[in-house]
């Protein structure tokens, strides 16, 4: 609310003129959104930038196309929107940094699900991302149903690895109470287990690992959680409100 | 989030009882959600209501098939959320309350806007609601293009009125350098001029006339400013966040 209020509103709540928009009264110092995927908690935020606030809409061109197919995201202006299909593997520069996307296993968002759906396909519906920049490289991938080769393959020289941690176990939600699916129905792979996340991660160089997009029903949120100390002691950090990557 | 809390993550968290869900790990108290139209500051808050959260979605049928047109508010399973689309002037009962939508002068949503837009049009994709209870009737009509003979006439014996006060001058946006569009091209009515809403409304009998839906550019909301003195003057109220309304 304070980057639209008027000169004067502004003086009186006495916001700090870092906080100010860098030009006019309404902006925002967002330049570009790179789409992982086309679900809710990846796009909702979209009709918040609306409505003339310009910026670049990266994705790969299945997640554009579920995004199209919804007319509500037409109040991202198409004159200062611009909608940037990539290809898979296809490097770009956006904000000074080196960007490329990848296909995961994934699956097509929740209110596109039919009777076709195909779990675990890497149909770029579900995508990572790899940014480089002076020669270092982060790997973000915040949902992924299955560590298949060539996933492990993207994402095995990364310095930093943000993964998707939603679940510790695959019938968590349906254990607590909270919901039917497993993890893997929803198109994540769980942390535990023989093929969970950590025995593979685990053997990867990345000076970093952090556990990201983590469900409320993880017990890896609690700190000292036999299950925290677990990814603890395997060389994973657990992503919190705040956290600060150097890069 | 706390909704979504383990009773041992409650407790941990120390959430007061009154705050947690009725039954179950994921509730809401929300029975009914009234839709007055389908744009975004209207519609998106659906999504936060996702996924499987019981509700009933009433709106006249325009607004509901602008929000059945794009595919994301299928994350509302069907299972459990009833769209219920109603006609202008029928009675309906939600939560204990009577209930009656009706059009009001306004327009299609921003991104179904097309080179055919008419504004100011009674085509019930704007539309106001009347609650009663105990004889007791409240007029909510948060967008309003113009006050038309049928608008007055259907909140003329309100006892409670939150109306439109959007822009207290139509080209507030323009001359504060935010936006390139007067209030009426966005449907909503101005509160100053001998055609704005202040003029007629403050004939109207209501005990209580409360303006709504208020822009950041209005002066109204800077308590003190020449705008606020004159509103309250006149009878009226600015509707702020946590007011309390007894009906």
């Amino acid at each position: 609310m304070l980057f639209n209020a008027s000169p004067d509103l502004r003086e009186q709540i006495g916001a700090a003129p870092a906080l100010w928009p860098r030009e006019g009264l309404r902006d925002s110092p967002i330049q570009s959104v790179v789409l992982t995927n086309a679900d809710v908690d990846h796009v909702a935020g979209l009709l918040s930038l609306r409505e003339r606030q310009p910026f670049r809409l990266i994705a790969l061109a299945p997640v554009h196309a579920s995004v199209r197919a919804s007319p509500i995201f037409e109040v991202l202006a198409p004159e200062v929107v611009e909608r940037s299909p990539v290809a898979p593997g296809e490097r770009i520069e956006a904000a000074g940094l080196s960007i490329e996307l990848f296909p995961v296993p994934g699956k097509a968002p929740l209110y596109e699900e039919g009777p076709d759906l195909r779990i675990g396909a890497e149909t770029g519906e579900t995508t990572g991302v790899l940014v480089t920049h002076d020669g270092r490289k982060l790997a973000y991938v915040p949902g992924c149903a299955q560590l298949s080769p060539s996933v492990v393959d993207r994402i095995a020289d990364a310095d930093v690895l943000l993964f998707d941690g939603t679940l510790f176990t695959d019938d968590e939600m349906i254990a607590a109470g909270v919901g039917l699916k497993t993890g893997r129905r929803m198109g994540h792979i769980p942390i535990s287990g023989p093929d969970g996340s950590l025995a593979t991660l685990r053997q990867l160089k990345a000076a970093r690992k952090i556990y990201i997009h983590i469900n409320n029903t993880n017990p890896i949120l609690v700190e000292g959680s036999p299950e925290r100390r677990l990814v603890e002691a395997a060389g994973f950090e657990v992503a919190h409100d705040g956290m600060e990557i150097g890069f």
